[in-house]
């Protein structure tokens, strides 16, 4: 039995409690929606953490083609990979055809889908290709009422071994939202818009299969989606500090933190010196509300107004908010805290394996993840 | 022979011509002042890279304890681990020490010392311990004109199975100097201020074998050391625009670079979508000045103006500083860039491999590197 007091630190931590309550509000949500999840697994990029979130044979989100082969490796068949796909990845979708994965790919211009449908003989079987909608004028995709749309699915539609399935938006912009009110618009927005295109396309003769929205704040919003046939989310089996700053969740319910160990002092400047710097809590600063994060005793119960205010490779300082001189009998030379992310897809990217409690003091498990593109 | 242009992106490349010349810079600046280099691996913690820069048998620096035993693995010896060593990893020192490693670790308070002192029975070879000095006011270290100094060196000394070896110290606000006479009166600070605890160390019967100071702008500012027993620097193999930006080096010299592609536009917004996002790029923004990084050709040619202003887990959005538009036949769907990184050690982490090129179309060797803790 390893107890985390005697980890090498730092180490990245999961509460296996709190995954599995945050896990069933997403499923529970989703029920009640009555819509399929397709989890995205880029957070933990872990087997074993999505046996609990993600159950086989669940669909799956991926970010990256080594996720996807990871977690193909693992079972997983209906993957989809979120990224536009551009030509120097096409022999690795190619092999995961091959390997009898049934991989969704996305594009979102006619230079894409130009170069797709020129290399499409490439393909062993037929490719799911779908298109990425701009729903919010966030980041990519292309707007549901163009014309381009309806071209490009054309193109796909009649191109040799490539098979349109449909058409899948993110509304990034839900994490700008602050309210659950903005939040329920932005899902109505999100929903709407990728309503709007799929109607347009089967129209047009061009019905969609997959009607794929989501992101964490849309996904647990008060809107009902209607329209769609599958919601996309990630973060919220974790969750951290960015999504309770936008109170999709509590701080108490984080279920990743960092263990550290506190290696020195400055008592002249108030501050604990820990060893968990930017490579172990990584350099997102989220909200901006909170450093690199909030400390957190061993035993994960938050140290109000501590915060890790500095980070250095392989140091980080934490201080007080109103630089409170450092208590008696805290922070001791050796002991060790937790620092709550800013946000965990950043911090958890920084580790190959996580170390699973159920009662903050002993590993139960120990999970590994995909690693690299 | 693999291409550049047929990698997976996002990739991590280094121009193994400019880290030779950069790292015989620095050797000769050593010569210069006839003092022993100890690099730091902890930028790309790999043995083929430290094979130009630290060859064997040099004395190196390390950042943890992995990179410690993987250092070890490939034939390196006289290991100094310059962070402060806590409880939970006397296990794993006592591992090197058994293994035959000169390992060498750091302490900088009382309380370390003490927990250390009493610990020291379980290490199988006397274990070389030096303190770490607060030379800057920057972050850890003990002050050396402090009365602790002598008395946690004479407690070190005194112990069973510990040697005491000297002093340390890292002038990390030397970061913070951005004129060559700034970093040249840094440098004289660091060294005269490391210099001063030896003397009073020997002159209570302490002598240091070890006298270590450095950071990249002060181990290559004007500053000739004296009184001390060798340099320590990491970053200066690869440089970064962090240390372009305060003139240690130009953007030329920069070694390392993340390959990527283009996967689509947002014309409306003169956006260019790229597939390097934060987790291939790190979240540092460095100096603030060129958002997640400055963009070059994939020849490695600056592209004047252009940088990656924004970032999700594996998107990049490239625009210029003066929102011009995307030129044509410039950024073309599927075309390749590479990003000149704000921090390399950060970059660098969040990688396991890195692409060597000497011509900056073929990979002429894969490097592999250190992971975790």
């Amino acid at each position: 039995m390893t107890l985390l007091s005697a980890l090498i630190t730092p180490a990245c931590v999961i509460d296996i409690n709190r995954l599995e309550r945050n896990s069933e509000r997403m499923l529970t949500k989703c029920r009640t929606v009555g819509l399929p999840l397709r989890p995205h697994v880029k957070t933990l990029k872990s087997t074993q953490a999505a046996a609990i979130y993600a159950p086989l044979p669940s669909a799956i989100t991926v970010s990256t083609l080594a996720e996807a082969r990871y977690f193909a490796g693992a079972g997983y068949q209906d993957i989809l990979y979120a990224v536009g796909l551009t030509p120097n990845k096409y022999e690795a979708v190619n092999k995961l055809l091959a390997d009898g994965v049934a991989i969704t790919v996305a594009v979102d211009n006619p230079s894409a889908v130009d170069a797709l449908t020129r290399a499409s003989s490439l393909f062993c079987k037929p490719l799911s290709v779908v298109i990425e909608l701009d729903v919010d004028d966030h980041r990519a995709g292309i707007a549901p009422e163009s014309e381009t749309l309806l071209s490009m699915a054309k193109q796909i539609n009649d191109a040799e071994q490539l098979a349109f399935s449909g058409v899948m938006a993110h509304a990034g912009a839900s994490y700008g939202c602050n309210t659950q009110a903005a939040q329920t618009a932005m899902a109505k927005q999100e929903c709407e818009r990728t309503a709007i295109a799929a109607e347009r396309l089967a129209d047009a003769g061009l019905p969609c299969r997959v009607v794929s929205v989501g992101s964490t704040p849309t996904a647990l919003s008060d809107y009902k989606q209607t329209g769609i046939t599958e919601i996309r989310a990630g973060v919220y089996a974790t969750f951290d500090l960015v999504m309770a700053d936008l109170n999709v969740c509590a701080v108490e319910d984080i279920a990743l933190s960092v263990l550290t160990t506190v290696i020195g002092h400055q008592p002249k400047k108030n501050w604990v010196l820990v060893d968990a710097g930017w490579m172990g809590l990584s350099r997102d600063k989220g909200s901006n509300n909170h450093g690199y994060g909030l400390v957190t005793d061993a035993s994960g119960k938050v140290l109000d107004g501590w915060y890790v205010s500095m980070t250095n490779q392989e140091h980080g300082i934490i201080e007080h908010k109103d630089k409170l001189p450092i208590p008696d009998g805290l922070f001791e030379f050796g002991s060790q805290l937790r620092i709550l992310p800013n946000h965990a897809c950043a911090t958890a990217g920084q580790y190959r394996k996580y170390f699973v409690t159920r009662d903050n003091q002993t590993v139960s498990e120990v999970w590994d993840s995909a690693d690299g593109w």
